[in-house]
């Protein structure tokens, strides 16, 4: 297909793109942000670019005034590139990531170009199911009758008698903080109340009470605790629109880097309670950052829901632990109870809700169910799997007839830990990497654009599939004797540098070791080895899967080709890659709007069987296949062309 | 009928029994107490007494060794009168009070003698309504099968799944306190546990969890809080045994002798805060000393029931009152949910539940609920009445067709409260007086054989009779210009000496002054004007009344001919009247021992229609009317007849 190259203005940054791609697929290649609220659909007029030379198709979409027109102004994503152009994309246009997270960013993307088919191989994913708006705490004003001596109902039963025809249920459940001056409330309010309700479970139960109408201040916040990263976004309880996005390292990172080490940790003295505080710390930040810079009220965060794998979820219970890593390998709880916010030292309104997604197992665990739901693999026809890339990396298979889980113990390494130069997908981290065969030139590019930090986890993948194109690296993950500045040898082997000292924001080199390849190898081969498993179990072929979600803090990025080239992807159809970023939070930030998605939730973790690999022998003689790039058995990667 | 004397030794005490009497029953009137436990039924064989002189028709029941019938011996439960006797009770015959509150004698009386037919005009009730064994917190021992690789269902759901088969519901809630070493908990007992669940309305919680079975071992506390005495009942919740019974004045006291006046207190600094200590104090002191009594341990108790009027239960769970007394009257609460005694700061095992009976308006509470329930009212076919007498004065009319209610404010006058020589039916109290109308001597019999301390309700009723009859009392209250050294004049009017200064115990005279008489005559007007109207108020007349259950603290023992002659009773069929004693703790008991009850309870309190009086002129010409001995319409109380 004929192509062309786009150059965008005034950042002077190009970008090759095949014909019919649009001004906005363009610069997102071109990492150039240009904001489109709407998704891209042509609706909302914001993403206005300026053509300087060269010729577009543009769609009419009646967003642009005759002068604008006149200017050569068009809308980014209804502008069809027919010639090589410049574009400029005005200071208006642009998305200001100044002061937020990568995930926020991230987020932002997501949603901005969910419509964009630029984004490598990412396929527009099945309509999202609709939930019904019930979300885990809601706000509900009442003007109540007042009492006459004809009508002399109490209080209390006054107050639930209407909640109950509000909410059409039979009863609710109400605490004695809420009952004490109950009378004066009403009274001085003049029978005009706002009720907080919370959904526990199958009843509802008033949480507090508010004078007058507050109703429009109701917020929530959902969260994916990870091993590794804590994300988590604030959401508007009434219009479920996303105020916020932040993610962070999860502090108890200090005390091991997966979950085995930190049930060892829990087990000493104090240990579970550092482990407890290391977590809320995070989380408690994250709510206080993110409600200073949406100006809500603390008191208005009134709902939490959590998504995170079963050990994260017992040390923010403070449950111990211990029995996830005993045989038989039964952890105390898969079901939380829906719980008060304060009982998890959680610092919203002191009467909020904390609801847990349920898992499956001690290693399959609520993010995973988070991620099911997210992705609607629970509910296609055809057999699907979703592969969550984490530390612990959890694969689903299955359709709306049965769900079938494994974990791989995998590390922190595609999120950018324990590595020589790993870093979290932020500001600064290389994402995208090309090696040019010829004279091994590396060309990247950074999240932010900021100057090179370090790696993270689509750089990696990135990276080794390029050195093994370029034939530096061999399939065992050895750098070859390539005469080149880039190749040289370091105290515990040879190492690759990616990008020299004087380029780097830490002015030291940015390197891949060859330990680093021997960890990102293992990593990618427990993932493979184990999605493979799972496949064979159950007596399909790769060629049976009808689409595969990767879900993972990958940031915006992630080159199916190369996972696909380095062996973590199996090789099939690329149009059945379906890149969803965290699905775990996203699954949270449903269950917080609907409590339908909660039971759904309840349900698929019930329905899914957990397959344990480390009992299965045959796991053992597939990942030991799977520790070659792409794998030992070339027959299963036929497209991957290597030297 | 022919009358024979009956001489109790060592004691030395003589009754005048009619023929047929048993001697148990003799014992009774002559306030001797013999141990019966089994009620007289002859079952127990523990009543033995020897017969000394004179004849008995005995039952053989094969409960008497050939040697004791050498020796004479026989059951008192089962000899009937047939001459003068001299009857010698053994000390291992006697129930030993020494150290028992008079409520607990009261208690032990009732249930011993409930039978007797001595007690006067006390009717066997309906045979009580059956309640299934449901208790508020019930003690489950599970021996839970272990998890295997096999079976890999977490901690939680495993014993949530166990006990909701023992159960046979579909879910029971738990808190995170239970959850937090629950795995630890599980291995160490070796998967033997007892789980104490909670009945929380339409759900159940588990409360707590302990090693091995302690399922033998689960007791709750009834109470009955009145304004003026609170009494409390330790309960076996396995075997529904009552262990002992307890009572005190409420020390709430001390901020005013009725609910309005606790309210005003209730509306100063610290007021509400005060009450709740003054009551809550008593109550965990009754507690306290019924478990060191029976030898429980505190964390054995698991469940508290409490039945008190509205006001007494705003003030124990500090609930504002205010809203009670001001227009259109109205509680915050009738219906209190099921909380943790630690709510209201009562000191038992602290996950323990409290529930409280529900009450029907601000002045019918659940005292009054729990009252109808334990008296059968609600189901019976024919029109009874209810009238339980303390400081405030509630009635209940109905069958199991309808219920309606009323309270009038009598004042603690007939609990022995706010008059001169006034006292609780304890232990020295006169609760029996005669008056011989010749000399004006006085025979009094006192609670427990005590010397005279003061006179409790029982007591000014037979006085205030017996003065009437004797003649020196008018009908206005008045007493009589009458020459004799037991009237005289004090500084604010005349008064009554019961007994003289040498025979109390506080070496004063004990006496009854026109301002009592007239305390007591209002509060029999304020009661009897109450039940007169809401018999009117339905089109009935008192003779339309199959039964009237009186209850209330009058120790073991009312005149019911001398209530009608006051004119506290109406002057109908004597056989009709039912005593029935602290039928609001009865009741309390009944709902602490089955979850049935309870949800009766409600039913009983949501059915109850209140009747304001306070706002019917006719209740005051009513009121106007009741207040002579008996009543300015004489027509009214035929029987009685007095000079």
């Amino acid at each position: 297909m004929e192509k062309y190259t786009v150059t965008f203005l005034p950042d002077n940054k190009k970008v090759e793109v095949e014909k019919d791609k649009t001004i906005l697929s363009a610069s997102l290649s071109a990492g150039v942000y240009i904001n489109a609220p709407c998704g891209g659909e042509g609706v909302c007029g914001r993403c206005k670019v300026i053509i300087k030379k060269g010729n577009v198709l543009t769609q009419a979409i009646g967003k642009l005034t005759p002068d604008e027109r006149k200017r050569n102004v068009h809308l980014a994503c209804a502008s069809i590139v027919q010639s090589d152009l410049e574009v400029e994309v005005p200071a208006e246009s642009r998305l200001n990531f100044e002061g937020l997270s990568p995930e926020e960013i991230q987020s932002r993307l997501r949603r901005d170009y969910s419509s964009s088919e630029d984004v490598e191989l990412v396929q527009a994913a099945d309509a999202p199911e609709k939930f019904s708006h019930r979300p885990l705490t809601e706000k509900i004003f009442l003007s109540i009758i007042e009492p006459t001596l004809d009508d002399k109902v109490s209080d209390l039963e006054r107050l639930e008698r209407h909640i109950c025809d509000v909410l059409r249920v039979p009863a609710v459940t109400i605490g004695l903080s809420n009952i004490k001056f109950l009378g004066e409330l009403l009274r001085s309010s003049g029978w005009k109340v706002t009720v907080t309700v919370g959904r526990r479970g199958d009843f509802f139960e008033i949480e507090f009470m508010e004078a007058g109408d507050t109703s429009a201040r109701n917020f929530g916040v959902c969260f994916d605790i990870g091993t590794t990263t804590v994300s988590c976004q604030l959401v508007n309880l009434n219009s479920g629109e996303v105020l916020g996005t932040k993610a962070t390292y999860n502090k108890q990172a200090a005390f091991g880097s997966d979950v085995i080490s930190r049930i060892m940790h829990a087990q000493e003295e104090d240990g579970l309670e550092q482990l407890h505080e290391a977590v809320t710390q995070d989380m408690n930040q994250m709510i206080q950052d993110l409600i200073v810079e949406h100006q809500v009220d603390l008191n208005d965060v009134t709902g939490i829901v959590c998504a995170g794998n079963t050990t994260m979820i017992h040390l923010l219970l403070r449950v111990d632990p211990t029995y996830i890593r005993r045989h038989p390998y039964v952890p105390t709880l898969n079901f939380a109870p829906i719980l008060r916010a304060t009982d998890a030292e959680l610092r919203v309104n002191p009467r909020g809700l904390l609801a847990c997604v349920p898992g499956v197992s001690s290693y399959v665990g609520g993010d995973v169910t988070a991620g099911v739901l997210s992705s609607g693999l629970y509910r296609r026809d055809h057999v699907s799997i979703l592969i969550d890339i984490g530390t612990n990396g959890e694969i689903v298979l299955g359709n709306k007839e049965f769900l079938i889980s494994a974990a791989a113990s995998a590390g922190p390494a595609f999120e950018g830990s324990g590595l020589s130069c790993g870093m979290r997908a932020a500001k600064g981290a290389i994402q995208k990497v090309a090696i040019n065969p010829q004279d091994l030139s590396v060309h990247y590019q950074t999240i932010g654009q900021g100057i090179a930090q370090g790696i993270c986890g689509s750089g990696y993948i990135d990276s080794i599939a390029e050195m093994l194109k370029a034939g530096v690296l061999d399939k065992d993950g050895k750098l070859r004797n390539v005469q080149s500045p880039r190749i040289r040898q370091n105290e515990f082997g040879k190492e690759f540098v990616v990008v020299f000292a004087a380029e780097s924001q830490t002015k030291a080199d940015i390197v891949i070791t060859e330990a680093d390849i021997e960890n990102l190898k293992r990593a990618k081969g427990a993932i493979y080895a184990a999605t493979a498993i799972l496949v064979k179990h159950l007596g399909f072929t790769f060629s049976d899967i009808d689409t595969i979600f990767i879900a993972g803090g990958f940031g915006t990025y992630l080159n199916m080709e190369n996972a696909i080239t380095i062996g973590l992807l199996p090789d099939i159809e690329r149009s059945k890659f379906n890149f969803i970023g965290n699905s775990s939070l996203d699954g949270a930030q449903k269950i917080l709007l609907s409590a339908d998605a909660l039971a759904l939730a309840g349900e698929i973790a019930k329905k899914t069987t957990y397959f344990e690999l480390s009992v299965e022998s045959a796991y053992m003689d597939e990942y030991m296949a799977a520790l070659f790039f792409p794998h030992t058995d070339l027959s299963l990667f036929k497209s991957v062309k290597l030297l």
